[in-house]
């Protein structure tokens, strides 16, 4: 929070940079924040088509134009199916609030060292989730661990950039 | 619409910042954003939390591996549970897209009066929207008044942006 | 990928912008960005009326405070309002992401013709998904081409900013 405006980015730009010009790829910040975040957006559209695998496997289908076989009907609450959705429901209460507070983050202009860190922290600990939970369910505590480390970075980004906003309420 | 480019936030500048320059801490607009956006990543992630509390006062899971008391089978569709759960969903359905909305609303260099009320009264309202939902429910049309209120002010930001953004359709 | 830094997107600025400058008004893309994203915004947010639209019609109320007529009892599954759900459910599992990664796509300074068409067709594509999901039914495949559109779009970009950033992995 207390870290100088202008530091610790200025390894590989070619051209000055203004101060507090954070949302570029001369910031290696930036960049760490850009892959990692295309992996867990990958990750949570294979969400999908890990669903549509389930419900072929087991023939669970919610729509009368899905049925593609013969002598099927809409069914729900397959458990397969349901467990897939409700791993692809939390990666979308917790991945996807992450992606607007990690990117908000980087304005603050962390040190690249902790930045980058938590950014392949939280997001490795997400891609255990989804193992954990929707691949392989494994017992507890494996998927409240994975769960709580990506909810307890965000905090951390939460904290840091509502100290220093405090006086704009 | 008409603001002039680069008005409205010069204030705490310490140096010459290019027009168009809207993202970064200089900018008395974002920093609002950040604040109230943090806020609201709090106030969402904390329903993760107040759905756990449910399932432990009610002794409620969803998986195989969550039955962390002897005797239990999995269970769905406890009205204290899904109450939370709905709240959770609507807030996704509503303040995510919001935080995409008015981060790039800030791209259209607003009044800095009027884009930091928008931002604190659609906070405050989300806020109003979870207590008379998922902590104490209280009778219409306390609800929808909150959520109208959000929806309205993500409306306004999108007619501003589109009409800005229309030659590019 | 290999665009160079800066091409593209000088048609009509003002000033000199600074390289990696991609997030203001006068690069074109993210203009573009801007109106599509808009619609979208938009366009989700209606899925929230059209879920109303249905439970008056068919007088299904998830909660106690909204009965709104004599002799009602909370109701679930019914199946015209759980169409609607489902396919806002699809959005957010869809679109969401889809904005962080056509957003963080911008910064890798894509050339202007196929990032626009990019978010043109991808937007279209989502709008027709809701058509024939939510508002009409029509067999498949319409609504898997429809989904398949956008997630493609998504992969691509995700391929490039991932290519773009993997020494920062």
């Amino acid at each position: 929070m207390s870290t100088p405006v202008g530091s610790g980015n200025t390894n590989d730009s070619q051209t000055m940079r203004p101060p507090g010009e954070m949302f570029t790829l001369e910031n290696p910040v930036f960049c760490c924040y850009l892959f990692w975040a295309t992996v867990l957006v990958v990750k949570m559209l294979l969400m999908s088509l890990l669903t549509a695998i389930q419900r072929f496997r087991y023939k669970i289908f919610p729509n009368q134009e899905d049925l593609f076989f013969k002598n099927l009907e809409v069914q729900f609450n397959d458990p397969h199916v349901e467990r897939v959705r409700r791993a692809h429901r939390n990666d979308m209460e917790n991945i996807l609030p992450y992606f607007i507070m990690s990117l908000i983050y980087i304005s603050t202009n962390p040190s690249v060292g902790v930045a980058c860190n938590l950014f392949r922290v939280a997001s490795v600990a997400r891609i255990i989730h989804t193992l954990v939970y929707a691949v392989y369910p494994v017992p507890q505590p494996s998927r409240i661990l994975a769960f709580g480390t990506m909810l307890l970075i965000t905090f951390y980004m939460a904290a840091v950039v509502a100290l220093r906003t405090l006086s704009f309420i």
